[in-house]
């Protein structure tokens, strides 16, 4: 990287949150997916006016922009992929503003999502979505991703609770999208074009998030199917009898041994699939929601369904859906994690999908998800050193893409696109919707300073590529 | 207009679906807003490849598009304000399915909003935007305007709604976005981009909506206060208190006097405040919070309250409420109907600060509006053949631009920008922001083909423009 742009961010940036040395930069190569890849220099800012003169500098030398927050990213969101300056966001964690009257929150790009939802909660209000990463990621890298979680198919998406954003544009303008109302229509939605944008259309410096009352009180039930088909039967009865539950998670079979190996809870080996399925609101009427719940399953063949009675046999279930990834990841030393979605109605269509793919390959693939609105989450155990496996990993991620797209589905319902994905965007997409998405970019940030290599294909690469 | 384009365009629409006439393009010059302007040709095209190709030709001669659907617009939406070829898409409404089992509708752009609800409402699904015009209005207009109704604290407005569209681009492209997935973070949500752009970044050709379960039951009150500030307590206390409604009108007194005036309904004619507030979810939970409703209404010095024990009730409840637009109607034959949005906390001092406009102009200026989300509806009724009146109608509209955006609010909640609002865009976004803005429509549509004068503001022009 050129020195000149090292002596001017010196000038405004103290030693202490300025970083050059091999062992500091190795910390910022990684994140929670797959590769690594070393930053020139990475910079901890403290505010919005530091950034802007970052992203100037980094447009006059050319030099690449990759925001971080946690970097729990599954998509290689804040991998540095061309090197460059890391923007590592941890310092910009102080402000987390409850405005109660307005249901709102205001925060700082940093704050870890789990407190929005500590703060939020102890005044009687809601941030409904809810990663499951969100004790350590931050709102700012959430929203940038746009993952969401379990209660998307109730509440809607992170995107549906962004309304209003200060932003460092890619040229380095600071810039206020949206603001403090629902509704808003003046002039284009930047707002939601930012969220989901993985970094590469401005870095976040503020987010306004409306808040929604607090429900009142929630009830949970395990159910476990004999035939994955008939969990999807559940799903379908329950929506159409007028219960929207805040949750509906799917965990299959090889999910379930997974845990059972990992920490035994008593789930039974054999059932094909298992839901754990929420409902909130009133307390009058979740209880009689929760019973015909149970009903449903029981009437479209579930093998066993148990309603939490208390406090501590919610936790019990939701630790079983909980324990999933610490589970999956003691089966190898490398996670492939997927988040292909579908309609709804074809989620067993996908399952068998899968089920076909896994075969064929000869892997471990585990599928679990969010069945209500869905999301799946198929993942692949598997190790990065064995070259020969890995092939089949590219062979089997390929086809868990096409699968979704031809399904009706989606490449990504919130992991985001990253690297792996990119290749498969025009399949999708068509030439000329990745051309609007490309202009937009251009437009916004005609040097590619801001997070370059993601979400768009290389030329030539048509496939996932997982070895060198 | 060029004659080498209505020659190609003949070639392939048919003359029943062809306006040249002038008594034709008359009824093709007005909107629901102030002005009127002559299209040089109106076509009806049945799908989107006739829209393609006209798009290409308007790009090939550069001749102005401009979409139009029931034409409800308050912001000069479908105006053809620079000529060229009015896209009337009322022969583009056939297709309405209800996906039941996915939770969604797909609908042609032409589909009058009330027959998604109807249609959804008949299989126990709910679509929830509710615009005052949606009897008459379509989807597509509904989309593009972002125009949501009372629901929006509840519920969200329409652009939560909108999952995946079918597009022709201002460069005739045909083009897909989002999908039938709630949740979808493949690139850039293009698709929230477009909701809300006022026909500027594309034709819209198919909506997929997604739907939820109807809620069960709904109970609704109609309070008056002695004063206006009391009813913004009582609307804040009710949300502290853990209740969401569904609706929370207010009318002011003014607009209460209009209704009487038009249609008496036995509304208390010395109250400064009317609320109508509505709650909808399971019939045990609305008994407690309608009743939660009254008390906390009854408790801030509401005086009087009344709860609808029937349908017959609520529907005359109800009444006050929608006669308000054909009662104001009555006092002028001119009316300016506004949308400026603020935080809820601000809706006292908004009253306030309209008030004060009110007496400094000396116009009639009733406000009513979607006070749960704080969007208000300012009208002023005057006559726009009256010069001088008119320039003081444009004094005050200025002020009432500023005032919302000095309460930390925005020039519209769900009417749009339009023509009217265009100067105040750098008020409220500010240089930069509005150069993305601008920098997108300039990728999109190079040569300004669809529905140019709108949103952007003309040099030059800094305020409010009603007389010649």
């Amino acid at each position: 990287m050129n020195k000149q742009i090292f002596q001017a961010i010196k000038e405004f940036i103290p030693e202490n949150r300025l970083f050059t040395k091999l062992e500091d930069l190795y910390s910022y190569s990684y994140d929670a997916s797959f590769g690594q890849y070393l930053p020139d220099l990475a910079v901890q800012p403290i505010d919005a006016e530091e950034i802007s003169k970052i992203v100037k500098l980094a447009n006059t030398f050319l030099v690449p922009v990759y925001p971080r927050g946690s970097a729990t990213s599954l998509s290689g969101g804040s991998l540095p992929v061309e090197g460059g300056i890391i923007l590592d966001m941890s310092q910009m964690s102080k402000k987390l503003v409850i405005d109660k009257e307005n249901l709102l929150a205001i925060a700082s790009p940093g704050v870890i999502t789990a407190n929005i939802h500590q703060e939020a909660e102890k005044v009687g209000l809601f941030y409904p979505p809810d990663p499951s990463s969100s004790h350590v990621s931050t709102i700012g890298g959430n929203l940038l991703e746009n993952s969401s979680g379990p209660k998307g198919l109730k509440y809607g998406t992170t995107k549906e609770y962004v309304i209003g954003l200060e932003v460092v544009t890619p040229t380095g303008d600071i810039v206020r999208t949206g603001g403090k109302t629902v509704k808003n229509v003046t002039g284009y939605d930047l707002t939601r074009l930012i969220v989901g944008s993985e970094g590469t259309l401005g870095i976040v410096t503020e987010v306004i998030l409306r808040l929604i009352p607090k429900p009142k009180a929630r009830k949970t039930l395990l159910a476990t199917f004999g035939q994955l088909v008939d969990s999807g039967y559940a799903i379908t009865n329950i929506l159409s009898n007028g219960i929207l539950p805040a949750a509906m998670e799917l965990m299959d079979n090889s999910c379930i041994r997974a845990v059972e190996n990992y920490q035994p809870t008593g789930l039974p080996l054999d059932a094909e699939a298992l839901l754990v399925i929420e409902v909130d609101g009133h307390p009058l009427a979740i209880d009689e929601e929760i019973k015909a719940c149970e009903e449903i399953c029981l009437s479209v063949g579930a093998t066993t369904v148990k309603v939490a009675k208390t406090d501590k046999e919610r936790d019990e279930i939701w630790k079983a859906r909980k324990m999933v990834s610490p589970a999956i990841t003691q089966l190898g030393p490398t996670k492939i994690s997927e988040d292909a979605t579908v309609p709804r109605s074809q989620i067993p269509a996908m399952m068998e999908r899968l089920k076909e793919i896994r075969e064929k390959y000869n892997l471990t693939l585990v599928v679990f998800g969010h069945a209500g609105d869905g999301n799946m989450h198929p993942n692949i155990i598997t190790d990065k050193r064995n070259k020969e496996e890995m092939k089949r990993v590219e062979n089997a991620v390929s086809e868990i893409f096409e699968a979704a797209v031809q399904l009706g589905g989606t490449l990504s319902g919130e992991h985001g696109i990253g690297i792996l994905k990119a290749p498969y965007m025009e399949m999708e997409l068509g030439k000329a919707g990745l051309e609007l998405m490309r202009s937009i970019k251009q437009a916004w940030d005609p040097n590619n300073i801001l997070n370059p290599g993601k979400i768009f294909p290389k030329p030539g690469i048509t496939k996932v590529v997982l070895t060198d």
